[in-house]
């Protein structure tokens, strides 16, 4: 794989920093291993992550303390929000003409522990439009951008704040479900279209809605990037039930279609069926209620729907693990 | 089957305007035959055309001579649509503040007799939400909507109507398909969201894409209306170029996926592989010019994903058959 440039201009920046700190940066060569537990190209922010890591280390070696948000943005602009932990706001700096956007920390992550992130990986493909090339063309094309996306976007942040601030998952759930639905409704309204939700996407946004329904209040939310793969968000003393009835709609049975490699990942099975899934990060046990089967009967299923779960939740930024010199 | 209360309110208003004529209404009691060969629910407008349909064989009866949309629209609003014959337009009158909708004829059957329509049935199952539910949602919680739709509509009515007037079929195929395209990206946008197309609507978009794109201009093009069947549009000229490469794509293969009910049915076969589909209404040959491998490659391919189609075009109106006094 050819290093891509934008990542050079990271290095290049970090060097340059470092001189002008006063540092003799040690050599102008770079061996780099990088390794990622995201697919990569599916929309699900795995280049973000990347940059960001790739940056914080850069700066770690260059001895560059503080500021690697900045460096990070010169690989990737969404790269800046992985780098402070916590909640993060992410904001272009228009007031100021310099065009130039900037990411603060809203809370740190000890403010909501109990909110939690499932990631239902669907689908490794790399997406069919690549999210810079599907927004400069959602800017130029979709009338609905132009004309209505400004006023929702500002309400939509404003709902998410508020509702991080007071804890508020119900409040929480829908401006996000609403976001995330603006945003692939702008896609469509792109010329020519972007399509980045599938079947699957449409059954697991079904799935939440039943569920909420059935709980008769917000207990599971869903949110999309730019593919397929939802991002499921719940809180500690509900992720067992929902766990629970994802593995039931979504998971395999043995023997039918379980083949991919996951040595790195747990099974959880079912216990009110014959259903398992795979799961990677933070473990949780299943509810061992029963299943209510008026509930089953309206949930869509899709067998082995959800090739495996990532379990994960708001950390608080980076971390060195250790410096080899 | 209950009698649908606005299709009463039609025999209601359509007898006291005989009354009003002086003619004598030969009996209260009425007994109605109805038959379509469409989907009904399906979000094919069958309602729309039945009521019309319905309307128009009333007002023959009772020799309401004249204007059956006005008679037509107590059933369903939009069924004044199918009244005029060839090219209509729908609009509300909100200028003289009745709100009334008016109907009238652009062009007759015979202004572009080449355009021709395929419809794909691929789901004939009840629509999940009403199309006039969906309607009233949208306008109630879609922001996109509130700030953008009406520009839009105006400027693809003013493409539309002007692509019409010019036989421009590259433009008309724009035009439909980005309208298409902006109705399900604020069904999206609605709370709670309304999905109306699935994975095969998705790939028919794809196929009409990508065989646009390798023929260097729009040869096709499709919509949907609450529904995930597709409408595709195309030419004469295009037909059985168009239609071998849907049958090869979208078509069944013998014994593996053919068990509807079909008796009306003509089963066309493409020459140059083993795939079949079932077709109603006007018969077209295929293209003998072999399948280009390259793109069938890029082009997505479902298996039986098409049940069948209905071949159609412009037609003149309503026509009144046989009269039994």
């Amino acid at each position: 794989m050819q290093f891509p440039g934008r990542l050079l201009d990271v290095i290049i920046v970090a060097q340059l920093r470092s001189r002008l700190n006063g540092r003799l940066v040690p050599s102008p060569f770079l061996s780099v291993e990088s390794e990622n537990n995201f697919p990569t190209s599916a929309g699900m922010a795995s280049s973000a992550s990347g940059t960001a890591a790739f940056a914080f280390a850069l700066g770690k070696m260059y001895g560059l303390d503080g500021d690697y948000t900045s460096l990070s943005r010169r690989g990737s602009g969404s790269s800046c929000r992985s780098l402070l932990g916590g909640f993060v706001q992410w904001s272009s700096n228009h007031e100021d003409h310099t065009y130039h956007s900037s990411v603060q920390q809203l809370f740190p992550a000890s403010h909501w522990p109990e909110l939690k992130v499932l990631i239902c990986v669907t689908n490794e493909n790399p997406k069919p439009v690549g999210s810079t090339d599907a927004m400069l063309r959602c800017v130029k094309t979709s009338d609905l951008f132009r004309n209505g996306r400004v006023p929702s976007a500002k309400i939509h942040e404003k709902e998410i704040i508020s509702a991080l601030k007071n804890r508020d998952f119900s409040a929480l759930a829908e401006a996000t479900m609403r976001e995330s639905n603006q945003l692939h409704a702008l896609c469509l309204d792109t010329w020519p279209p972007c399509i980045y939700l599938n079947e699957l996407s449409h059954s697991i946004m079904d799935f939440v809605h039943n569920i909420n329904n059935y709980f008769m209040k917000n207990v599971v939310a869903y949110t999309f990037d730019a593919g397929p793969n939802a991002f499921l968000l719940t809180e500690s003393q509900n992720i067992s039930i929902v766990l629970k009835y994802l593995v039931e709609c979504f998971g395999y049975t043995v023997g039918a279609d379980s083949s991919f490699n996951d040595a790195d990942k747990v099974t959880i099975k079912c216990l009110n069926s014959n259903k398992y899934l795979k799961i990677t990060g933070i473990p949780y046990g299943l509810s061992d209620k029963p299943l209510d089967q008026n509930l089953l009967k309206i949930l869509p299923s899709i067998s082995g729907g959800i090739r495996y779960l990532i379990s994960t939740e708001v950390g608080s930024g980076p971390q060195l693990i250790s410096f080899i010199h």
